[in-house]
């Protein structure tokens, strides 16, 4: 210890708008000599997410804002180099907020030993599994609660969660309709991944689309991105709708209020409910969904890609391909090499 | 039958703001005599009621629009004068969607019998029970799953199921503090029926004052309004804050579309859960209510009040005391005498 030198990027300024690298500093550490009972981690693969940019805020969200001066908090793959805790070993490959870091230094607490298992890549725990199944998988089935047959609507459909949301609809009956931002991201989620109906919002009208896709209504609405978006699914509820507030990706940027939302009052009539979603209060529930993901993807159900991209030093940049639409799957950062297991 | 003649108010054109006198007609039309299984019914006392203002809409809501010509569609308490049908006879006091006029030739359907007993007024089933203390009782025992020592917020708190739901709060253990237009509004829901807070919404900021009533949080919202007082309380929910969305008077009256609605992004961060209720959706639960209500009544745990008007030609004038706010208590207006028991 003490030779080894960690690249960290820590808040640098209070972002406006889109994240800038001028937000963040690189900063070069050296790691600490482990104390008590502390672990040394080596990150491998860091995920980038859109809940990224609210964790940069000032005001209160469902973690607290990460301070001017802090190394960026980001969900990461790591491995176990060093252990005084009895609870990890050398060798150990551990999930957890590892934070935007080539090391990090942890008591072990928010670590999960992963399983090796070498059928299943290391990516899919971000892909597939992780935080990002378990958001899709129980913010589809807690809070969705879908019936076969009913008709499911989900945004941001071909990013890392809808996509998972959607497959997960088709397999529990639903008629699925993604709404995406490009063409290609259309044609991806119906043909590739058995969506009913896809709807480009940077080409098509939202309102009129649903009303062509969704004759009969929209039983549950997966909620990526709020907006004008939420605002057209609400006008086009069914009697005891259920819309999962999973996330605003179209809020998080903006520099200026929204014009606000319009059609409350159909969750009234409707007798519609609305309910956010955080995946941190499923942690203890986190094998349920793999077990069942796992045995999706063994029987060919279900399917996801991963846009991965090459050193730290990119992760400021990159994170932007969450909020303009260039992304092509789960965006992660690759840290470091894998070891071979 | 066939002399009897009877007053009836139709709707003459499309409202837009504040119902006007000319948005209706009152004609004289005679009874029609009865056929197969139908009954009529008497009109007492007619409840006014915010929903009629959304009844009166073209847009579809969760009962059909009144059509142009149509009757006034309209709650009411009467007395069964004819019967051929077997469920009902000469005499009995029913209670439903009786309508603005003097007597409905009904099939029966949706008329629900009230028991005699001379200790409970028939405005008591206006007041206390019938559609009012239903929407109070299951929409927030239901929907708002009060806990003892949580924080209950009700909007339109002195109004006829705002008042109720402040004290069912109260006799589950809940902090409540109601959101009225008054001083005298204020000053009753505190000193009389017990509220630990009360905040004019009309000389005071809803946001301050919350800040000041509810310095930990609201867990529940009972929202009859709507609008900036729903924006307001969302930015001062707690973690799995429940919030029924109940009405939106503050909406019904509007010509030009609200500035929308901020804060639905707290909803996501504080896992809360937003629910549009109906009361018609429990007619198969009234009885559930009825008991409890009859109990706290009989313990002195509840009151209301009610403000009755004379005479169904007032029904178009009176009705926008709701939303004036110079209504103190359940609107009614007397229709016709009650019978002796």
């Amino acid at each position: 210890m003490g030779d080894r030198v960690s690249r960290q990027w820590r808040l640098a300024a209070r972002p406006a708008g889109m994240l800038k690298e001028s937000d963040f500093v690189l900063r070069e550490e050296a790691v600490p000599a482990l104390e008590g009972e502390q672990v040394l981690v080596r990150n491998i693969y860091l995920s980038l997410d859109p809940t990224n940019r609210i964790w940069v805020n000032q005001a209160e969200s469902y973690l607290p804002p990460i301070q001017i001066g802090e190394i960026m908090r980001g969900f990461a793959i790591g491995v176990v180099e060093e252990s005084r805790n009895s609870n990890f070993h050398a060798g150990d490959i551990v999930q957890g907020l590892i934070g935007w870091q080539e090391y990090a230094v942890s008591n072990g607490s928010g670590l999960r030993i992963l399983p090796k298992d070498p059928t299943i890549p290391l990516t899919a725990h971000f892909g597939l599994f992780g935080h990002i199944g378990t958001t899709a998988y129980f913010g589809l089935l807690d809070i969705g609660k879908p019936k076969p047959g009913e008709t499911l609507v989900v945004s941001a459909a071909a990013g890392a969660v809808g996509s998972l949301v959607g497959q997960i609809g088709k397999i529990k009956g639903c008629r699925v309709v993604g709404i995406a931002g490009t063409d290609e991201k259309c044609r991806w989620i119906k043909e590739d991944l058995g969506f009913d109906a896809a709807i480009n919002y940077k080409t098509q009208s939202v309102l009129r689309s649903l009303r062509r896709h969704c004759s009969g209504g929209v039983d549950i609405y997966f909620d990526n991105v709020g907006g004008k978006t939420l605002d057209a699914v609400l006008s086009h509820i069914n009697l005891k709708a259920r819309i999962v507030l999973c996330g605003l990706i179209s809020q998080y940027n903006a520099t200026t209020p929204e014009a606000g939302l319009h059609n409350i009052s159909n969750v009234l009539v409707k007798r519609a409910r609305m309910e956010g979603f955080i995946v941190l209060d499923y942690e203890h529930r986190v094998e349920e969904a793999v077990a069942d993901l796992t045995k999706w993807l063994a029987e060919g159900k279900i399917q996801y890609r991963i846009d991965v991209v090459d050193g730290l030093e990119q992760a400021p940049n990159v994170v932007n391909r969450l909020f303009d639409g260039s992304n092509k799957g789960k965006l992660i950062v690759r840290v470091s090499d894998e070891p071979s297991l």
